[in-house]
């Protein structure tokens, strides 16, 4: 029987889930790899603080690159996070031919091309299944099981304090502002809350995953990244009334010129799936050129939801060391293999548009509308309205055909410079998901 | 370069999809194997018929049997369906040291216990993606993604042609006999359609879920095999109005006495993404006690999205053939230890009933029937009353607590006994699926 020796760096949410789950289906486990798995060491920041987990027979240490170092451990699992000392920590343990799983998108965002380059170069393999979307398979969804597939887009809800946000501020009375505070209180979401709601968070996570379905290097170069920020209640409210939720959106769509790259809030139709996955959870759409459309749906943070992922690399990693070699690369084609796209400037996006505009109630006015984005060759292909008698002004709700994103922005500023615009107007991308 | 040899079995709509995907997508599959995929021969009932595939450069044959014996095949790919002369080649394939792929979940769950052990002595592997839910990977998904994880349960539409006429009956004016020749017409239902609207279909696929999921030998036995023809378009619009739609669904699910093994028809609350899967789309809802509850969407028939699951175990088998080694178990764990567990007795489920009763509106009725309902210590949890004023007769909608099922069936024999009602109650089981 193999012995596999893991060692942990990170003793947090997700290091004591993994611990835990390690030791909890500890037979089942032994059954799937017919390994014995051991976690011979540990690495924390702070040795004294009190855990939810055991780490009695581990030789412990607040020094990471211990760890990396350790001749004894097979597997290095890092989840200690940030693009600071992980990045050093993962290159040595790659360096001494250590094995190494992580849940860190930036991490792999960042750093993947070169320390993925190395992990080839010696032989080791390096497992992310973790990074995206906590407890739901689809990095091996998209990299083992639509192997067969070109994929054509996907599309993500990928970070679960968006969600929260987006879910709770569509219910009544509940704006921007106060769910945030209620997402801070509740832990969904940080002090310095910019990293999730700003969409960088996002699109780390959007990075691996367009890496691992197109077979593009790790970037986020050229990215458009866009959060939450601009979503207000009124804006979910109108969406609802026109059969759409607000949803923060990973995209990623393969077009002849280029791949379509980013994180965005838009407009998703209440038939889709997509558009009922609430609160903390997550779910990844994939539509491939033989599957057609899969979607796939889970708690996307949480110790035994993330650490479920890295239990099940880490059954990958014991498997594939008691077999004695490892032909699947990291990324499902091997680095050299990897082709760079253009990714399409915002300019170039295609998409349909949600519009809310703030009007005098004058004679003319749609008339005027209708011109400025007919002139950009936009039509209207729904509308609301709603007068407001008191103020003699009226809200206008339009959905666009689908459009290029320069042409939308031409029409917006055309509209922002008409009279009868009492506000400049709120736009939101349409996402169809077809 | 690897080169792997296969050998294809059957080139219907699966047949033909495999191979179309094998030549569309031959570049990115080769990247990702790192094989020299070549299928070498192929055989099919009938050869003069026109297809809309490629078999230029593959010895034909319309006896399967000689591809299971021919000593240039590695793989044989088994597309042929039944469980009639499929036991007999994929037999004489493992015999003759060939890996296998099947499509086929009535060889797996009539034959699948001798066939994997066979082939484990033998050493070569047997993969079934294809089996279950189509393009969807979700025995991945249980085998490798959730590979950490004790599962609690899971549930699906695994039927596209029952989820199809559930839709479709959802629909003013449309109820089971006019829904059912559309099917047919369209090709959703076979004109001899019991072996999906009874359960049949469903229930071995479930056998091979259930396999998956809890270690368990691939059986039938002891398994409740209900269908559709119960579920009327009125109990539909009744469920729409509390906030149910009826699905019909596979469930498997551990209690510390055994396992529940069901296909049957059920209500499943709205609020939950398994009540929004719809036409002929397949779901599976798995809850792990590490991720929690995961969700796996997509298409569960047609010659891609069915090729596509092919196609992933081809690169799978295509990479262990070159690795020189497998030791991933076809059930996730060695066939020695699968273990029993007893399946539970219908008595033995626990659920929650919708009841439609046809009542005489006569006084003291309502106190009858909760009577009855009382006596076996059931609760109505809500409750939905229509008069007919014309006929002086009323429907009384029912949904109660959860309950034993036998507790449920002397109940409902109590209520048929009452004087009340005009008609046998119509019951259902209701899932909230947590």
């Amino acid at each position: 029987m193999t012995t596999v020796k893991l060692g942990l760096v990170g003793l947090g949410t997700v290091g004591c889930g993994t611990l835990n789950i390690l030791k909890d289906n500890a037979d089942l486990i032994a059954a799937r790899t017919g390994c014995r798995i051991q976690v011979v060491a540990a690495a924390a920041r702070d040795l004294s603080r009190a855990r939810s987990c055991d780490t009695v027979g581990m030789s412990l240490t607040d020094d990471p690159m211990q760890i990396a170092n350790n001749p004894d451990v097979d597997v290095l699992i890092e989840l200690m996070g940030g693009t600071g000392k992980a990045v050093e920590v993962v290159r040595a343990a790659i360096m001494s031919g250590k094995h190494v799983i992580t849940a860190n998108k930036a991490l792999l965002a960042e750093h993947g091309n070169e320390l993925l380059a190395l992990a080839e170069e010696k032989n080791v393999m390096v497992a992310f299944e973790a990074s995206v979307a906590g407890g739901i398979p689809v990095i091996k969804a998209l990299k083992e099981g639509l192997a067969g597939n070109k994929i054509n887009w996907l599309a993500g809800i990928i970070n679960g304090t968006c969600n929260y946000m987006m879910t709770e501020m569509a219910k009544p009375g509940n704006d921007f502002a106060p769910v945030l505070a209620e997402a801070q209180r509740l832990g969904y979401a940080e002090a310095e809350p910019s990293f999730d709601i700003d969409g960088i968070d996002a699109s780390h996570k959007l990075a691996v995953l367009a890496s691992v379905a197109f077979g593009v290097p790790l970037s986020r170069t050229g990215m458009l990244i866009e959060g939450i920020t601009m979503v207000t209640a009124a804006d979910i409210a109108w969406a609802d009334d026109l059969g759409y939720k607000i949803k923060s959106l990973g995209i990623a769509r393969r077009r002849e010129s280029g791949l379509e790259l980013r994180v965005q809030s838009a407009l998703v139709p209440k038939s889709k799936l997509l558009a009922n996955v609430d609160d903390v959870m997550n779910a990844v759409m994939v539509n491939g050129n033989a599957a057609g459309t899969t979607l796939y749906y889970g708690a996307g943070a949480g110790g035994l939801a993330t650490g479920s992922a890295v239990v099940a690399d880490i059954v990958d990693v014991c498997l594939a060391i008691a077999a004695g070699k490892n032909n699947r690369p990291a990324l499902g084609v091997p680095m050299a293999k990897l082709a760079s796209m253009p990714i399409l400037p915002k300019d170039d996006i295609l998409s349909a548009y949600y519009l809310r505009l703030d009007v005098t109630d004058a004679a003319g006015v749609l008339a005027r509308i209708s011109t400025s984005l007919a002139t950009e060759g936009i039509s209207i292909e729904e509308m609301r309205q709603q007068p407001d008698t008191k103020t003699g002004s009226a809200t206008l709700v339009l959905l666009t055909n689908v459009v290029q994103e320069a042409a939308f922005q031409r029409a917006l500023a055309a509209l922002n410079g008409l009279t009868d615009l009492r506000a400049p107007a709120a736009w939101l991308r349409v996402e169809h998901l077809s």
